[in-house]
């Protein structure tokens, strides 16, 4: 593990810079939903309102709301926005919100409009609203590098969506909740800077996960923090940060992967002390090279100052062809290079796989390639679903059961039972 | 015609910094040829001569060559490249050479190849190669923003090519020529840059062109040049610029073009006191809004510090659907934030069209809407075709004497008769 980035040789603090929330002051919360039930309304998605909930904590930082035309454009062809100072800011993924024919014909001339969940629930003001054409052939293959057709976030988000985005700056009128039992663990950027700083945090290393943690997972990031330590750093600090927003339908789903995390926790695989288990509310694009720019990005607006990198990050396979959609190396590659991230570190992942001669995951060694078994995501859910065992060695005990509780909850729903679990 | 480019008040020089040329020494020509016969080959496609042709002469300086791998994805991801001493310079169109299977196994070890147009003709060196993988349906989705089939482009040059890209550093053995009594109008960004120093320039205002000029393209060049001395420049010289390489089918070839040109000029209509006619090699994209960035950097590179941008620059229509591929305001737009075009003087072009009360081209005046018509390139060229008249003072007579000619030609040729213009 070493540092890519060999044009910059500082290492920056554990503190992102400025961060910009959106939040109205809460004396005028009551007259901010007043003047919504004003304004012409738009109802939002449950992906709409993930982004409401990304923008309003300043994760995307400076972005003050959705995105205007020259936001998108420079997001679309240069990952990158440049600011009124001339200075430069990585923003690769589009952060827009999209509206039909009929709710553009409804706004009219209004300057502002309500962003609703339903009628009497005003979230938020987007105000000096500009409305500018929604291509989304050209949007999705500047973002995805393809067009074919099945890539998620696209089905889900994109294809049936308005042909307008609507952009402005966002007033969010009370911060986003979403009562499933796991809202504690939803610590905003600057809640997570004040964290790092109670805890005395000297380097803090953020890694991006949307799966179950194993013990090869876990065998990088102690093997991180070990190396912290080497380079002269006295207190390095884990943020486990599970990705919360949207994710495709054969991911696990994010309560499950959270009491999978707890169990990994309480086994002690990692660290309590040293690790600081949160959501980072973002919904999942699935952009490889592109996304996981955004992914380093937004973990730096929350104090993070390390990036783990791994194989073939926010990768998927082609929905069509028989291969990786992005080669495997391109994520770290582009990241090293992303304009506005060039003082983040990055710590490319290392590979680790089960290591037969030690009953146990570790870091692969390719001289004894006899040695190792490569235990794929793939793999691990068809053992969990078959309720097979994994190897001695690959997840703690109580993470699993939680993977087999879980494929189990799947089967009982196929069989009429209950499908979601209910949270605690 | 104004500046879009508020955060900068500084003019550039028209200098386009220093310019790296890739030429071998003319003394050591018969020893690197000897070397050449030596190494494995690549034979050149037209196309891919052109851009041995554009590299050499430093149009995309700083680049050394076909890109490598690296400066690849910034293209694809960032339309820029970081240089090691952090600067940016813009890089929008991916510059690169594409072999197959059967090539690269040639290669095998070597770290040189011979580009060859025919086995005893080597043109140029490629050293210190590197060779990945050329996945073509992102190359295409990223440049383009779609990946439609029937970009001409992509048809021409990108679908059939190989499944490998090799990069490395180009000794150009002897300067590219065509032998089609044009070369003494290809000058070189250096040739271009004593040109406007032996003319006393002190702004040159580059226009960029693939069609022939009518008289409302040279109302707006020759209005510029008004307001360039009214801006207080003394001797605003115009680089009249038409691309030279690949152009799709439909689009009148450069031979026809140039003797266009040159009629216009003739009869004045242009000043041949400050007017530099002279052919830019490039092949031609056909990528809006991610091409215009080329054509405006390759033009600073030639030491111009104005550059006129049009309505939908190096844009066409959608290949499948019934609408223009890019919005045409995207390509002002995104040239006046791309990175690395910082210092670039952007004059947004206005809208001539033809002014029934003045029998003649006229800034369009959207308060006499009536008195107008608008006479597309189609329009054009279906006049031009069917030898009809367009209206009094649309068009030079010597200037579309030439193009109806032209179509001429085609029809002689569909009867049998000669197609290819004899050069004089």
């Amino acid at each position: 593990m070493s540092q890519t980035r060999s044009h910059s040789g500082l290492l920056i603090e554990p503190d992102g810079g400025k961060l910009v929330e959106l939040f109205v002051d809460e004396s005028q919360r009551d007259l901010k939903r007043k003047e919504a039930l004003n304004l012409p309304k738009i109802k939002l998605t449950k992906i709409d309102v993930e982004w409401v909930h990304v923008l309003s904590e300043g994760w995307a930082s400076p972005l003050k709301g959705f995105m205007r035309e020259s936001e998108f454009l420079q997001t679309l062809h240069f990952n990158s926005i440049r600011l009124e100072d001339g200075s430069v800011v990585n923003m690769s993924v589009p952060i827009v919100l999209a509206i039909d024919d009929s709710q553009k014909n409804q706004i009219d001339g209004s300057s502002s409009v309500a962003l609703v969940v339903d009628g009497n629930n005003p979230i938020a003001i987007l105000t000096d609203i500009e409305i500018y054409k929604h291509n989304k052939e050209e949007r999705i293959a500047r973002t995805w590098g393809t067009t074919a057709p099945g890539l998620p976030y696209v089905d889900e988000a994109i294809t049936h969506s308005g042909n307008w985005l609507i952009g402005g700056d966002l007033e969010v009128i009370e911060p986003v909740k979403y009562h499933d039992g796991l809202d504690s663990f939803r610590l905003s950027p600057s809640e997570l800077r004040d964290e790092f700083t109670r805890r005395n945090a000297d380097a803090v290393f953020a890694f991006q996960l949307r799966n179950p943690v194993h013990n090869g997972h876990a065998l990088l990031m102690t093997d991180t923090r070990r190396r912290l330590l080497k380079m002269g750093y006295k207190n390095p600090i884990l943020l486990l940060h599970p990705l919360g927003g949207y994710t495709k339908e054969d991911d696990v789903p994010l309560y499950w992967r959270m009491k999978q995390h707890e169990k990994v926790l309480e086994a002690g695989v990692l660290d309590p002390e040293t690790t600081v288990l949160s959501i980072f509310p973002s919904p999942m694009h699935y952009a490889g090279p592109t996304e996981v720019q955004w992914h380093a990005k937004a973990r730096i607006n929350a104090g993070a100052n390390f990036y783990i990198v791994g194989r073939d990050p926010a990768g998927m396979s082609h929905p069509l062809e028989k291969r990786d959609l992005y080669d495997a190396d391109h994520g770290k590659k582009v990241l090293s290079m992303a304009p506005g991230l060039e003082r983040l570190n990055i710590l490319p992942f290392k590979v680790a796989a089960y290591d037969k001669t030690k009953n146990g995951m570790a870091l692969f060694d390719p001289s004894r390639l006899q040695d190792f078994i490569f235990i794929s995501g793939t793999k691990m859910r068809t053992l969990a679903k078959t309720k097979e065992s994994p190897p001695d060695g690959f997840m703690c005990p109580g993470g699993w059961k939680v993977l087999v509780e879980y494929y189990d909850s799947l089967d009982q729903a196929e069989n009429g039972g209950v499908s979601e679990p209910v949270p605690a």
